[in-house]
């Protein structure tokens, strides 16, 4: 059964071309450097993002996480914004993979400012009481759906290097925020030394991603993927999915910012809905619902899923749709017929 | 040369009681249990804080990170406040040592509540993006110079208690927190799992401290202690001294926050200055000295340094002042005379 | 262009039937545990195995890593061979990542027994001098291409129980050890809590393993996988092969393991070559060329790439040759022609 | 009551001259390096030792672990024999604190030789496979009762060099291995980088020991050393009692040495017993007893404690006895009486 699936677009398929891409790859054994489909990704990933190297990777964790690795010291300090998917989301790695600690920057938009960074570096390098600060870490576009402009990147990254600290970018979701800015991914990459691209997310890849950053960098990574256990043996096959994702996938982005746009501007019809505009730049669109119970509301993924669309639990009335590439207008559409016709089952039990 | 000395209270120096204990004190390998005024000490701090044993140690930081260590298995999350002593100024050990994240807390006032380790606590601890939450940091008195009431620590006591975590307090000035709250250090120990007490700041012992907790827990950190260094041979050396300050030392910080207060009300009678009164609860006066020139405010130091009185340099004219047994009334009227005379001398280069 | 590549069973080239199954794999997200292959992968070999769960992972390294920290804690101590494959190949990982030391046991034939378990387990887990034992690393077939007989497995890992010890076990090459022994790979598995399988080595699949063990373990360290960024999205894909390798490519290990003979055979007859018999028993062959100019030894690989097969360098005349999938006894002959061709061509360079 | 203490010399109790020195040791807060009593103990020994500086340090374990800690990057790997001190005794803190792995050389007499050296550091320092080597670490005296000649420490030193790699060395017994070899001290640290030396052993002190190295290093131990919670304060104490060892202590050494030829002279009249003469360099007398039951060599410890003599448990008829400042030429004589009478008791139930 095929399902209108709204949690994320980590879900993505990959598309025909991918699967035959798959299909007739030339692989060889990665950790002797063999693979000419992963070399060859690689290649274009740095290229397109003007830095000297690129490293596939299985995850964007694993990503971030040899960024952490590769550009601090034991015992050191990163600066990084409390809703950063590495603080958030990545099982607190950091910590136990690098021994490093967590700078952690409270903002309002989750945008980690110049002035933030300022603030957070430790003001005596030789006080013995406090740790180093040597990274960084910033990401664009932002997990909760907004972007990073230019000048905002480049404050912070200008910040970073009066202070002698490295800076590496989360881009998850870098094409989104490309598309999203009108800008290129390359203008991104600028202003920071390293960068995670994921190619399985909006993408549609079916795993990895590649990092990229200077080429001592890059080489110092590849050991510690091995660490890790990410050195893969004819990774090539996953390389040639993600070679079709990066060549073909970018452009249609915006079709999916658009989509989830609609999708905002249909679910606000619905009595009680109202998105949050300041969260939209992006695939995805982040409502609240209210004057609705809690009951309808604890109900309304099972009661979805029944016909055949997926989304996550909300909390308290807050809830986040994900639009992507097997999502389309006609999708929306029957979504919002779906509510409207649980909501007058559930029409009763509320005022 | 005497100096009188505002940089800390850790700069106090041994009682001559002290130094008389030192000298007298039966000793033996206490990496054996063997040491008969280690195990004295271990016993009486366990007694005064309620707690079922109690382990010596050189430093509070060594105490700090031993419950870390122990309360914690690796990859598993910390909650505790953006200025709390084990963050700022324990060189970033948690992360090196024990392998664990920190769930950072701002708060206004450093005072960690139930409702911010609500807010802090992973909600999902069966989801795999996140690390579980074990343990809750608390401190009293703050390094801020204030202290935390009894209902708020049993408030923050219960609420973590209610998520399954263990509670640990530094009170490396809890003898401070009692006086000024006007109850026994059992009270505050009551409503937290395991407490550092630290005999070395206001109470004077040349070295150490006690981490007391749970008889299973105290074992577990007495190995830990050995991994850090910590297992020392004759240390009844220093417990001789730590039991002096435990017996002797408390009843006489009230005296030394009285003499804060005095030293405050005197700073406000020089023109520009101001006293916190919200971190005026024990030994430290914290003061903004306004309308001063740069020149005046850098060279403060070195200025009061030539007549005997060292403090700590400030930051925006930002100041701390930390009163102790070796500091006499009279020793704070002559530190007014001689910040009067520096500003005399500076006079003409101010407006 | 087409290579004889006698450096690795890693190198194999995943079957035409491989590749139909990735292009038609049904796959979803299986960080929420989505997606069909790789749920039925991770059943299929926990069913062959014996074992309650399995855990789908990109790498042999990440699938033993991941059981290093699921069965310790910080600060314990693992019992493991001095040339086991996590002490040697795994860029100590560890160290880093589990914060656990190595108990190392030096062996003759790599082989840890009953006896060696027996003497390195920490005598007194009481002493605070020493890091509690808590897990046993075993392999079969060892890297040093023998097997490990039932037996001794079994004494093992009943002394490894005694002592109250977790057993893991790298299977990278475990259905070369069951047809070697000429036992079912379930019975191997009987004497282990844990155990790394590999897909991708002589089974061909192109990337990824299967960890398999008590259904809480494979649950722990699930979560240890996303933490070390190994929780891929559609990894449905190489489930797909992985499928395959299982269902198909076992049952002609044995011709690997009789092409290794065969070609040991073949190299003998050249003159001053000895095959290791005692590393014989899978598909691997060591051999030491004696009597031969360092000149020559040194520029081997390079003359037979040049003629289409790729080796690793020896060291003091020694070779590992290893035989796979993708070596046919055609190529084995072929390589001898081209061996005695290169050695005609030095021939005066030599005694 | 005093008992005659053959368990280890580090019960050594402080001589009336240390208590006199801590009493009227002029104190500061070392955190600031204000206090001049340490500061003098660390010039001293740097001199003593021909290092540029040297850092006071509570135990011998720490001096050892920050040493580590400061020569090592997470990830790497040292050199150590099988039974040093940091891999036996440390409770495995080097995997915990550094991240870093053992590369354990096992050997006959404990002696860690240039070729052992040479055979364990990683070939291929850019195979992405293994971690990088970049220390060894020594000990002299070693742990098993010899010492290591200097032309040893002199070709060990050369090839850790030849590679890069810094060389520590475990100097608890340093004192006791120079009066061995009827050398000074500065002759043993001349070929190490850096030194932990001990003077709480032999050396009588209560607490502590200092660690010495190139200047730099020593500045990056500093900060480690308040990691670990090793930043003591007044410590001035402690380091008063060790001018007072490192004075007037060395110079007896050889008394002890003496007096542990002639307890192991004294104890092989006693029929059965024979010392190890291999270890028998220095301060400790190790033997093993024979044709002595089970029972009564378990019942040993607990009938000379009734006798007041204290030694550790055997194990299969093997004890170490150690002799030190506490331990006169009558206590030697007493305890063969005490040994020969306990025999007598014993007499009807061994042949």
């Amino acid at each position: 059964m095929r399902y209108i699936d709204f949690r994320s677009d980590s879900v993505t398929q990959p598309t025909e071309e991918m699967r035959q891409a798959m299909y007739s790859a030339e692989v060889g054994y990665d950790v002797f450097r063999d693979d000419p489909t992963v070399n060859r990704l690689e290649k274009m990933m740095a290229e397109r993002t003007g830095k000297e190297a690129g490293l596939f990777v299985p995850t964007g964790t694993m990503s971030n996480q040899l960024a952490v690795l590769t550009w601090t010291n034991r015992g050191e300090e990163m600066i990084l914004s409390s809703d950063s998917h590495i603080l958030e989301f990545e099982v607190g790695a950091a910590a136990v993979l690098s021994s490093v600690g967590y700078r952690v920057v409270h903002t309002e938009d989750s945008i980690l400012r110049a002035k933030d960074i300022e603030a957070a570096v430790r003001p005596y390098p030789e006080d013995i009481h406090v740790p180093r600060t040597s990274l960084v870490c910033l990401e664009n576009a932002l997990g909760r759906g907004s972007v990073v402009p230019v000048p905002l990147m480049k404050e912070a990254y200008e910040a970073a290097k009066r202070h002698g600290l490295n800076v590496h970018t989360d881009g998850a979701r870098i094409f989104n925020a490309a598309a999203a800015l009108g800008v290129n991914i390359r203008e991104l990459a600028e202003y920071t030394d390293s960068l995670s691209v994921h190619l399985s997310k909006g993408l549609c890849a079916p795993v990895g991603g590649v990092l990229v950053g200077p080429g001592a960098f890059i080489e110092k990574a590849r050991r510690y993927r091995h660490m890790l256990g990410g050195g893969m043996s004819q990774s090539g096959i996953l390389a040639a999915a993600g070679i079709v994702a990066l060549e073909k996938m970018p452009d249609r982005l915006l079709e999916d910012h658009e989509n989830a746009r609609y999708l905002g501007r249909q679910l606000e019809t619905l009595p009680g809905i109202t998105v949050d505009q300041t969260r939209a730049d992006i695939n995805m669109v982040f409502f609240k619902w209210e004057h609705r119970s809690e009951v309808f509301l604890n109900a309304l993924p099972a009661r979805m899923l029944e016909k055949g669309i997926k989304i996550s639990a909300g909390s308290d009335g807050n809830f986040r749709f994900v639009v992507h590439n097997d999502i389309s207008h006609s999708d929306i559409n029957y979504t919002i017929e779906i509510l409207k016709s649980i909501m007058n089952q559930y029409h009763d039990f509320i005022l």
